[in-house]
């Protein structure tokens, strides 16, 4: 049955499984330190324009979230998130296990105010009793949100400089990175993100990779022994090649971003489709997650058709659901979507 | 200075000092085995009507909090607190260290309402993607909360019919439940509680003691090996009579009730005194502390002549302050703070 | 240049790669609920010969070990292991991570002593402090051991009766479990450690996969809400499909059984020529990793010409070296080799 | 029944019970920093001559050992100690709760040796795989040890010189430190230990508090927000008066260090008593803690006349039995163990 239930239902992007049958029994280091992955790191600096920046691939993005939170925060701090982020909702309380809270401020559609941020970290740090009181010692933003909402670069500013006035890192969670660039409505490059966060990760899992994310430092280093970090979180993988070939495809010729802007048209063609139906969007997404309000009954019928994913229950028998295109989403499965709506 | 500050802020009531005093030569057995400590335990069993509970002595209530709370819950659940419950605010992320999540519910005036509570579990329950979310594995309420409101016995048994329903236990923490029970509004007796609560502590720090609180496990057994995690946990005593003699005092002649009425005997005063002079209560509240809006240059004034809490800010330079009572509360000093006023 | 360095230095079987190639496009379901890795499981069920084994497909070894050893240990338990295992030596801490002790035991070339385990068992039940002290809730033995070595069934059969008697699960390290079963001396086959151990990893890193770790719960069920705790340790793939499709390439006509052998028939040629070369051997080892005795000169002049891991120093400036066959291992490597030694 | 199973059987020294009635009433300030609090600290500083150390008071032993550690060490680093040392054995894996190992050493009697543990640390730091390995990041001693065993002041100075070289702070437990100084073998001043050791704590629980140990940090600061990371770890008391007025007694008229030397004195007595009725020693201790070994038979007729603690069974139906003298054993009480012999 067709299927737009997720960005991660396929593989691989054929060029980049294509590399790793080519290297396939080259014989390279482990850990990450062979040669590919040492390039991917270096091409991802450069398109960053972040000569400096430590890069390091981890395997998934919960995965790269808790470390990356994990070895950042100082032992009496939390990670501020909005309400809806991920690392608040559906990471199983991974940062939680590490220790540390997640402290919440409201979303407004997945994102946080620069506003109540500032309100929250100056009421913090000006109170008496903070003491007894978890610090605010990074902040977590998803780009793209996880209701599929962009940042503009003035709110991106905005909060990179509340964080840097009350000098906390500006950690951006990228899962869905390439979708948020290359959107028709984004304001913001790869190197306007390295440059207004201090960490990020460009995720590769749900962009065209079987697994793999990398997490760039571009505003300062990584902690000390970091790869014992990972280590010590079971993250280390002995074939570090698995996820340094593939992102040594990605960031050649632009792959990343041009699949990324595949999934963008695929996903321009599917609000087409949805809004000459009649569909009723929840609210309103310029990346490749649209979400869209069903009746119940509507809902179960066309569950029998097409896959989607059921995001979250509305009043009078009403839901919310979500389709997804992705950089393997082609024209035909969209022609065929939009006979059977 | 004359203080209100706190109801911590001078030692332990006379009779409970005086048994440290006469017992302090005789030779006892360690880590809570000492007869008194075991006399204890007897004394609260029955005054909580529960013959099979199990008893524990702890130091103080952000530890109790955390190992209640962390050997209870399971690896993959959280615990369901009001948004100002003392666990998810003034307790330095004492539960999260622990690895688990402190899920909130808004407040109402420091209390969770029953029917949201019974909307977030069914929500919970019925998600089907609640495999990447941690589980609502407890409830947590205080008694009198932190902001001296209190539930009356129909909250309490609705929130214990739900907990029982989603088979989840249910939490009090009770730092200051002797000015709960002993309020003139309350209608829950402590064999109330002990009945509709799975584990509940009662608070010796503030009531009365140098340092103590009685766990007391009335809905099931404490968790196997539960002296192990104690020490795990650092709060193993080897002088465990230190705990044990003071709630042997406390549960005799009823010592722990009738200085809990003292208390709001001499909180009442406090609020004729306030309504007096015309002050303004920030809430209502029936037990020992009572909220009261100042403006800041009264504030600041007034603080140069008795000491008493700041609570928060207000918008228009007024604050929320705390004034408290205790079992050490005498007329005079509510006289004394009558001219100051 | 040539390498011996480990058995990951490749990629992963070309069989397992075309699995990857064939299945690419194919729309499949996240999180480990696809047909490929439904299939896998079965798969494994069966040559186990253990129909209601739980099977868990995870990422790497130490992220395996620590999971598994976290879910099963009670919050006062640790782990029994030798002083050499992996667990205890080189995963950087990833157990104490999660809270839990590694209690070491003496090692005979990597080997517990099922004798010096029952009396360490016995002394630890037996002793009336030990409520001060962490109970062994677990033993970990690894299969082939860090030292290439094996258990023979009856040493495993009395390692098993002794954790069956004192109600504590035996958990095998099977980074490279097709090496030793079928290494020349093994008389243990995947049945007989599916039956006597009740927990156990079939490695797939190490033995002809990208990534990827068979995690089987023989003698009980997994923990409730598996999937959960490991999202939780941030080691659920949304790609499943990944571990998955490789395991089922894996024991499809006996693939995993059939590369080990040959990697046991590479091994038995190394050990040829290193004998035939005079080199001296550190122990005798069955199975694909061979550690060789070398002076620091020969050593240096060695590792200009072929790659091999340094494993520990010895007095008089010799050291320890490992040669590691795998599954890629071909004779010309061998050939090539001996022409350098 | 008369006991000698311990020094902590009685409550406090008279002087300090005084003390804590003589303030009971005064209205102080919570969680520390009230003037006893305050003017404790100062005079542990003066007697330490360290006037810039942070001292902290806490409750117990493993709560202090524990905080101290956790506090201390980074992220993937462990602590080491003598296999016998208290964290790791009879603290119930305290230190592991919070995620980091106890590194074990050799014990002799009781101790480390200085060049076991010089080439135990050089041995990690020029390991090339040691990114897979915890850095020894602390070393713990006990003072006495458990063994009631001195390190000289020589061998300290090796300790803590090479401790220093490699830039890891030295930790003692000074659970009993009075009755090590004041031993007649012990050529270790208050003011050495402070020099020599980095962070240390002087014990009250057993040296005539209720409870209450005083950890000093004299090499270098507590680490930032020191009092959140009590509050986190459950430790911090609103009564801090508790801990600071017994503390403030106990370092009035060098009262700590008088009723130690009455313990030592005692022990001599004890010592003396237990020599004349031939009893056999297990190993010779200058400290408040004597080691005998009994016959079973003769251990379970003694044990009905007076009290001691099991320590560890011996082969051939012998056992290792602990005898406590402390500040308040008395000559009566030896007379009358001399008859019961």
């Amino acid at each position: 049955m067709l299927s737009f239930a997720s960005d991660y239902v396929e593989g691989a992007h054929p060029e980049v499984l294509a590399r790793l049958v080519e290297t396939n029994m080259e014989q390279l280091t482990g850990y990450g330190t062979d040669v590919y992955t040492l390039r991917a790191k270096e091409k991802i600096r450069k398109v960053c324009e972040s000569p400096d920046a430590d890069v390091y691939f981890l395997t998934g993005g919960t995965q790269t979230n808790q470390i990356a939170i994990a070895t950042l925060l100082e032992a009496c701090e939390g990670v501020v998130a909005a309400e809806t982020g991920h690392i608040n909702t559906h990471e199983a309380g991974a940062i939680e296990y590490t220790g540390h809270k997640v402290i919440s401020l409201p979303t407004h559609l997945g994102k946080i105010d620069a506003k109540e941020l500032e309100a929250f970290l100056s009421g913090f740090f000006f109170d008496s009793n903070n003491e007894h009181m978890i610090a605010p010692g990074m902040v977590y933003i998803s780009y793209p949100t996880e209701y599929g909402t962009l940042y503009t670069k003035n709110e991106l500013e905005d909060i990179s400089r509340i964080c840097r006035e009350y000098k906390i890192p500006l950690y951006m969670d990228g899962a869905r990175l390439g979708y948020g660039i290359m959107s028709d409505g984004a304001d913001l490059s790869l190197c306007d993100i390295a440059r207004l966060c201090d960490v990020f990760y460009i995720g590769g899992t749900k962009v065209g990779a079987l697994c793999g994310e990398a997490l760039v430092f571009s505003g300062s280093k990584a902690p000390k022994r970091f790869v014992t970090m990972i280590k010590r979180h079971g993250a280390l993988l002995a074939k570090g090649r698995l996820n340094g070939i593939q992102f040594d495809a990605l960031f050649t010729d632009d792959l990343y971003f041009r699949i990324s802007r595949h999934a963008i048209d695929m996903a321009k063609e599917l609000v087409r489709v949805l809004e000459e139906k009649g569909y009723e969007f929840f609210l309103e997404s310029p990346t490749n997650q649209q979400f869209v309000i069903l009746d119940n009954a509507k809902m179960r019928e066309l569950s029998e058709k097409v896959e989607f994913s059921f995001w979250e229950a509305l009043p009078k028998d009403r839901s919310v659901v979500r389709f997804a295109t992705s950089w393997a989403t082609d024209k035909e499965s969209i022609d065929e979507l939009s006979r059977v709506l």
